[in-house]
């Protein structure tokens, strides 16, 4: 390794270890920190955030950096210090372009507006958020000023989670995915042969589906000794390194299949953070790449793998030894059958994969008007209803399941969903690319085996740790560009089986 | 307030934020962090002990302290600005005497010791700590030589917990106290009326254990609003603000007064800390005190309230309902008498008033000699073994229950014991007074009413947060120095009865 790049390193390891830090501070906001604790929790998040920033925007940054690009000049693009150099001065300069007071701003807009979204949520009540979501909208847009943009302020919020992706480019994709899911949609639901999944609304002890994704997890290989998994009202993973990867999962009783498949998109995710390489630790190429990169993980652990007929075959005896009398009476298909129905409802993580990416382009468009000034905080409510009942032929019958739904706004994280759908179709281009590679991978999951997927993942995404746009690594792993067809050509496959269409 | 004092109290609330975000990474490590992730929190912990040692010993510090003591010149000493610039004065010249690389050392040497500890006590296998122990204690030493001492490398360390208190002081505290103790525990064993304390021994529901000390935890006016109780090897409070106060305990099955007395100590801790005022918060006058005045909170609520004839008149048929079995056959005052048995036994943390202070001379000694180098790390178990011998008449079976019991040292805790036999004389001379001031308290007890202690410790001790030091709280609290008597006296009046003397 070259000496400048080394020298660069060094100068960011506590940075890294500030964001580390941060990131404790909000896992335990959501996880453990008692209400009174929120005010002063604020003022911790800002004044890490603003000495995160002004550590990593010193002069002292590109000084090192360009030093460091003159060493790495004419080195291969995926070498280890060259994609080091590259990534970083992506971050730089697009760092250097918030001022230190408005990164602070942020940070206790936000840790407000989470306290207060969580009141809302509890208590039913879109009024208390709505002035929080009006600032955070406000600093969220001097912020995309402050980045700037070509086309739309919400370009410069998504190259925030999707470098190399722009707005128009997300817009056409998701057409794209909307004219070949409608059709399935309407068929469905005309044609389709109807599901029973009452039996799922029967009352399973938490603490036995707790223990059920603990077994999960631990077939997914998720290591326990670099990691944990607790209880949050909205699942997430962080980490604080690749040796603390910690998830969060959702118990209610009459609805089991939340926490299994929370656990197992969560686990998705914390796979990806534990498999980024040990050397690339306390640097910018440590931990997952991009958001949709991420969600790519979660979701063919969650969709691909763990709502397959193979998956199933092995633990659904197993899920039976756990509730005996809840599935006394219920067959391996039945229950098959049942976790994948498709169900027009109104909470996005619950969603089945026919109507989830429509729940997507609902907060893509709100997003977008809130930003532009279009729609205002106090609309958000109606807007919202109304294209729940334009996209999927339902209305929530309250704030909380509706437009309270999500942790997102309340953080700050505008841009991000569409992450969500991009995910998706990686998913399916990478499960396809897979499928190809390991023969008998399926046959396998009836077996229990689930560390070939997990070895393919290792070698052909973990393994570059943030090195890779998502464009990048999927012309470098599958030669292929983002598009549509692969997951509409395996949502139509598994559907019209299911739906026997 | 004067504006210096403003600009100083500004300038400084960085460096609490990232104190009590350290104080999070601590608190995490203890009670959630999955093994795997030591190493990394290490780095983080060491990073933000640099930067924060950083922040206040910075020049900009120095001059406005300066300009902020010019200001207060002249103030009453107990007035809100004198005393924050008094004591931040102390904090200040103490600070810069330790080098910034010497701080993150030693947070990297104690955060490996820690775990390092952790594995040895569980594995009862005291080789794997020595070689940390020695680290800790080389640090430590270098600490105390930058510091400056003028009799003992242990002043500079015991002036770290305890300001205004010499080595040679507490020799002469701890000599009194033994010449009083020493011939009633004599008295005790040889002549005492026996206790049968053996159905303590019985199984406990851990869940039921722990939601009796909740039970005891609101009465006593701990509020759960602003903290909660998690479990812990090693009991211990912390806090991040006033508002969001934390302490643990710890969950033993066929040992209940394990639990009890250890939420009544942390919760007498967490209560100090909930009460110090909302406006020192972010400066350094929030929070308690010293370490000493801190053990008087909690042993006055562990010891002469917890463990008093008229607490357990209201609280004994309170357990009993949570334990009908396991104490159908107990009366009231078996069960006064037996969480009040005299034993000499090994563990500090689970000992009983008379032989409690005796633990400690054994570490305050221990301490001096490895110091000064007249011990090594690895003479450390057979020394620790003889004293135990030697004081106490019984010697450890293993180094789980000998020297490694404590957590202490692990975390570079070197001159903190003698605090605690410091805190039980305080606690004394505090509850004496306050037994004076409120005649008929402890017939309320009887009935349930704990706020009337509370109350007082409010007015006398916790408002004051950390204006004053130990001797100059007593001083202007209670008109007293520091002594032993009071302590003794309280012993022998409440063993004497117990044991029938």
């Amino acid at each position: 390794m070259g000496e400048q790049v080394e020298q660069l390193k060094k100068h960011l390891q506590r940075y890294y270890d500030l964001n580390a830090a941060a990131a404790l501070l909000g896992w335990d906001q959501q996880v453990n920190m008692p209400p009174g604790g929120a005010a002063a929790r604020g003022e911790q998040s800002a004044t890490l955030s603003a000495l995160s920033h002004e550590l990593f925007t010193a002069e002292e940054t590109a000084r090192r950096l360009e030093a460091a690009e003159a060493e790495v000049a004419g080195m291969e693009f995926d070498a280890d210090d060259a994609s080091l150099v590259r990534v970083l001065r992506r971050h730089y300069d697009r760092a250097t372009k918030i001022p230190t007071e408005l990164v602070a701003e942020r940070a206790k807009v936000t840790a407000l507006a989470f306290e207060a979204w969580r009141q809302a949520r509890a208590e039913n009540n879109v009024a208390l958020f709505e002035p929080h979501l009006e600032r955070v909208i406000e600093v969220t847009r001097r912020i995309a000023d402050a980045l700037g943009y070509e086309e739309h302020p919400y370009d410069a919020l998504l190259q925030n989670f999707e470098p190399g992706m722009r707005t128009s480019q997300v817009s056409r994709l998701f057409n794209d995915l909307k004219a070949g899911l409608t059709p399935l949609l309407q068929a469905i639901t005309e044609r389709g042969k109807p599901i029973d999944d009452s039996f799922l609304g029967r009352h399973y002890d938490v603490g036995r589906q707790w223990d059920f994704t603990l077994v999960i997890l631990r077939d997914m290989g998720y290591d326990f000794n670099r990691g944990r998994q607790d209880q949050a009202p909205h699942p997430f993973t962080t980490n604080f390194g690749r040796n603390d990867v910690r998830l969060t999962t959702r118990l209610i009783s009459d609805r089991p299949q939340s926490a299994l498949f929370s656990s197992v998109h969560e686990g998705g995710h914390a796979l990806y953070e534990q498999g980024s390489p040990e050397r690339f630790e306390r640097t910018a190429l440590s931990g997952g790449a991009t958001m949709a990169l991420h969600e790519s993980q979660s979701r063919l652990w969650e969709n691909m793998i763990g709502r397959s007929k193979p998956f199933w075959q092995h633990y659904f005896p197993i899920l039976r030894a756990f509730f005996p009398e809840q599935l006394a009476d219920v067959r391996l298909d039945d229950f098959y059958r049942a976790v994948n129905v498709v169900r027009p409802d109104f909470i996005r993580t619950e969603a089945d994969e026919v109507t989830y990416n429509l729940h997507i382009f609902i907060r893509f468009e709100l997003e977008q008007a809130l930003l532009s000034g279009a729609l205002t905080a106090r609309e958000v409510p109606e807007a919202w209803n109304a294209r729940y009942q334009d996209y999927l032929g339902i209305t929530p019958r309250d704030d909380a399941e509706g437009c309270l739904q999500d942790v997102h706004w309340s953080s700050g994280l505008i841009g991000y969903f569409p992450t969500y759908a991009l995910g998706n179709l990686i998913a399916a281009q990478l499960y396809r690319r897979m499928k190809a590679d390991l023969p008998g991978m399926e046959e396998g999951f009836a077996r229990g085996e689930f560390l070939p997927p997990l070895q393919w993942l290792r070698e052909h995404v973990h393994r570059h740790g943030s090195k890779f746009t998502a464009p990048e690594l999927l012309a470098r792993e599958l030669g292929e560009e983002i598009s549509a067809e692969p997951l509409l050509e395996y949502i139509r496959a598994r559907y019209s089986e299911i739906y026997e269409l």
